[in-house]
């Protein structure tokens, strides 16, 4: 319910969400070989550049890769309570492989629909769920294998590719210096069947439940555009569900590429519904944290069966990842005994505390392959979880953390027998000259399946400023080859991320993500970074705004200065004055230098000309 | 004049300035060799640790490098017009090699001083300027070339290390990651003689001016500490001289361990005389800025005489070190015609400008010796200004930028011939994979002289959070070496930094230096991180605000989630409430892993008395 105790069906609406478009910013869709792939992205249109003769120089729109699904899209009428439009629905359907349920496999989702006291907090227009028919396997990774590209692979291709044609990318590229890419092999032109040859080698992902049709298809792996993802939820202190819609909406808005719902507290079951209902991006969820809500927060009395309940509960709602910590082995916990933080993780610290109570191996470990089963039958992905993440400098690369790596592993081939996708998570707290080794680990103990990493946090002593800290440290395992960066907020070890929060994780994580794919050299990267320059170079204020991360913060800061529109258009900027600014006297630089081109140009058409007058020999008689 | 008109004289008071002791903090000093060596440091104290059986385990006090000067410390009168307490004033004096003038020997100077409508505005304490004796030269690098170790060598010896013992580093250095040390060779154990050694090869600068006695002594290089600048100054738009004073205290609170006057309005004279005054840091400036203020702003009537007597004038005050664009030459001006955005230096604009306008080499090329004459009767350290460098990704590490950077190496061996300390400006913008060359290139062709850059920037699309989009680059140079690492605030090429972006950036960048220190196993560089980490651990919230850069932040960011002083010493954080603390979890399995062992220990024991009442024979007949 509501805090206001309203029903929610009712107030949930458009009002509380950010729908605006940004600024100067357009939403195109590109069309693919069929006319139901329509790649949704962001265009920026830029003003002309004044040229010195008075003429004017049109400057390109610029693409964005955008995630923000049709929620900046003022064509299209935005109602949470209907849930988004179904783009996959029909790719999903026509496979033939999946059935429509007459009702929830899992006993508690069974359970919550028949609580009367829940009609008003339930998602209204709840659709029965859809399963892989006997037999059948409806994972990415499964038709990869079959050399299927599917309509999400062609999807994907489009979107990395900002929708630009093979030349106009390759155009692109020769502006942008060449990337160091460590030992991956993106070609300048990303065509569906590269995304299928990814997604059928397992280094990278596509994380898409047929129970989440309103997904836009997107890729993780390390041979595509560096992703974000943005944790959510409420805890045991705060939150209704529509705060937590709108932060997915919030969090998708400014880059977002996946969004977790961490939730722990009451009414997560409806709240994962509203949320999953009206995610444009994929969902993932650790759902060891419900079920530990299931047996009152006491991880002894978990059970398999709980635990497979939940797994099939949030299944059938859509969930397109699970973090599952199930390499997180009893022998392993004692060796973090002696560490400074022991076990930081929450899932690795309930799992650990089951082994312990129990003298039992991780029943995540011991059940795997039926975890697989589910996971095929709904194309979950696996998010291999960490359990025994450093947690500080003092403890980051120690034998429990490698350890837990390997068993990742030999899980990964597992989850593969089974043509089950799988990406792994990673640290946590390591200084900068670990962290390379931490990616290069990874790759080969876990066969190249994609890395998924918290930060890392480069220093312990910057509470307040984690998100920096860590976004160190994601940049640069961004460029080793990390596919996916887990946002941190400010607020990080203090407290919960208020609305500012989440927004200046996300954009700290989107500078460390796209940093790391022009340090890779992927194609096309700088595209924008020199649009913007250029934009700045010409003193084209707005462009310069609408062109990054976050156009409101840049024109707000300005405003502080120059508050005025017409400095907006001035041919100089608040840190030097008109006098005194550097670029002004640049551009009188580069006119001096043409001019001087023109008059040697000139001299040599002279000499040129005395030479032919005075009979063009080159040796004269003294 | 102050804003209201005021007599600066008299209102300028304590009131205005950040003197409060930072929480839990304790300002001590450290005594060397002699009396007259007092190191500054600040130590934060700890609550004890309450241990399972009801004792307490005390923590240590950790020690902190502190850059804030008598500030901090309650014991200490602030009067700024009074100027801070010299205390290196007795040491200039005993070496005997210096004068004092019976007047100032820049024009300007005396210009100013005569002037009577100034006398509201002026520093009423003015002190008469040191010089070298005739023949004499005062610089830190002549004392350490002839083996002589001065007390600020022993001051920055004693500081470096925190003021702990030798064997006290050597433990300490053994609960940290040993470091990956570019090139470097730090000893565990700073010794003065070592100070002195990287000194006189010109591999660590120290910058302290004979008339800058207020300043703490410190040192750059790569083998040290790495530091940061904080670059105050009002433009022609704002600011009042009491505001700027306020800008260095307020930057050397959060750690700028040296502070860059860039003032370019009216009454810089006067601004940058109250700044040094009440500096304990080293006050660089580009003196380029105000020798063009002195011919109104037109780049080409710059000429020697007037930028010689502006040199005088800032030595006379105490300017520890000079950014000087003498590497940007002619020549090299049309390489930059071609870039997205030119010149973008203000300093490497200018002189473009009167290059071309002359048709002349840079006269502070061609007067470079000359400049050395000035810089070695003060000590003023040369910060040689790449003019020339990126302002954006596409331009970095281009034929421009290294073709002034190899002639920075052929001055910094002439700077070397006068025994004139020197260290070296660099970029910038440059995409991460290039950010290692720049290092490599500029330890090559400025035979490995301190390196000094501005970031760099390895996107262009995050205005509005470029102090993080620099920061990323700064701590991954200061890890390959770089010694010192000019702030970027979140206003970077927007606007004008206030007081809170200033202290955003100066995080931003401690963050980015201990990173670094940490890459580079700077000894016992991760005590703070250790001691913090546990704090968390142990959930003592206060210790682990205490600890951290920012504790005014860290106790307001937890109070907005959880704001009852129980809270502080709650054993669960708001993140997960109180059933759900991995944190928690994991002293369980701490205590079950004690308990196992003592149990196997028990075992073992049980099996031996067995053993033992058997007789303690191996082999038993079957």
């Amino acid at each position: 319910m509501s805090p206001d105790g309203q029903n929610l069906s009712q107030t949930a609406s458009v009002d509380h969400l950010s729908t605006q478009p940004l600024p100067n910013s357009q939403k195109i869709y590109v069309q693919g070989s069929r006319p139901d792939i329509q790649v949704a992205m962001r265009e920026v249109s830029q003003s002309p550049t004044q040229l010195q003769n008075d003429q004017l120089e049109d400057n390109p729109a610029v693409r964005i890769y955008d995630t923000s699904g049709p929620y900046t899209d003022p064509a299209i009428d935005i109602d949470v309570r209907q849930g988004l439009p179904m783009v996959r629905d029909a790719w999903i359907k026509e496979r033939g492989d999946t059935q429509q349920l007459a009702e929830f496999t899992s006993k508690y989702s069974r359970i919550r629909e028949q609580n009367i006291t829940l009609e008003n907090l339930r998602f209204e227009h709840q659709r029965k769920p859809l399963r892989a028919q006997a037999g059948k396997n409806v994972t990415q990774l499964h038709y990869a294998r079959q050399g299927i590209i599917t309509p999400e692979m062609e999807y994907i291709a489009i979107r990395e590719n900002l929708a630009l044609e093979e030349k106009a990318m390759q155009e692109a590229a020769k502006h942008q210096h060449p990337g160091q890419n460590f030992g991956a092999n993106t070609p300048q032109f990303i065509t569906p069947e590269f995304v299928r040859s990814e997604v059928a080698a397992g280094r990278a992902v596509i994380p898409a439940n047929i129970n989440h049709p309103e997904s836009e298809p997107m890729i993780i792996g390390r041979n595509f555009l560096v992703k974000i993802n943005a944790n959510i939820g409420n805890s045991a202190v705060t939150s209704s569900i529509e705060e937590e819609v709108e932060k997915m909406v919030w969090s998708t808005r400014w880059g977002g590429d996946t969004v977790m719902d961490l939730s722990t507290g009451d009414n997560i079951h409806e709240t994962r519904e509203w949320i999953v209902r009206n995610s444009p991006v994929p969902i993932g969820t650790v759902p060891i944290y419900q079920a530990l809500e299931k047996v009152n927060g006491v991880a002894e009395d978990l059970t398999w069966e709980i635990f497979r309940d939940t797994l099939i509960e949030q299944a059938e709602q859509g969930v397109d990842y699970f973090t599952i910590h199930a390499a997180t082995l009893l022998r392993y916990v004692p060796m973090t005994a002696k560490r400074i933080t022991g076990i930081v993780s929450r899932g690795g610290s309930i799992m650990a505390k089951w082994c312990l109570a129990h003298h039992q191996e991780n029943f995540l470990y011991t059940h795997f392959e039926d975890i697989c089963d589910i996971m095929k039958a709904y194309d979950i992905t696996f998010s291999l979880g960490d359990g025994l993440r450093p947690g500080c400098l003092a403890d980051a690369n120690d034998e429990a953390q490698f350890a837990e790596l390997r068993t990742m592993g030999e899980l990964t081939k597992i989850a593969w027998q089974h043509d089950v996708q799988v990406f792994i998570e990673g640290p946590g707290h390591v200084p900068m000259h670990m962290v390379k080794a931490n990616m290069e680990e990874q790759l080969e103990h876990c066969h190249e399946a994609p890395f998924y990493t918290l930060g890392p946090l480069v220093t312990d002593i910057s509470p307040g400023y984690d998100h920096f800290a860590s976004g160190i440290g994601a940049a640069m395992i961004g460029w080793y080859g990390c596919a996916m960066l887990c946002y941190v907020t400010p607020k990080e070890h203090l407290g919960l991320p208020n609305r500012d929060d989440v927004k200046e994780g996300i954009i700290t994580y989107k500078i460390a993500a796209h940093a790391a794919d022009l340090a890779k050299g992927h194609p096309a990267s700088q595209i924008r970074d020199n649009a913007l320059s250029k934009a700045r170079f010409e003193f084209r204020w707005e462009d310069q705004f609408n062109l990054s991360l976050d156009p409101d913060r840049a024109r707000e800061f300005h405003d502080e200065t120059l508050p005025k529109d017409a400095a907006k258009v001035a041919h100089f900027c608040s840190m030097c004055g008109p006098k005194f600014c550097s670029m002004k006297i640049t551009q009188e630089v580069r006119d001096f230098a043409a001019q001087q081109e023109l008059e040697q140009a000139q001299g040599m058409q002279d000499m040129a000309d005395k030479f032919k007058s005075e009979g063009s020999e080159i040796y004269h008689a003294v």
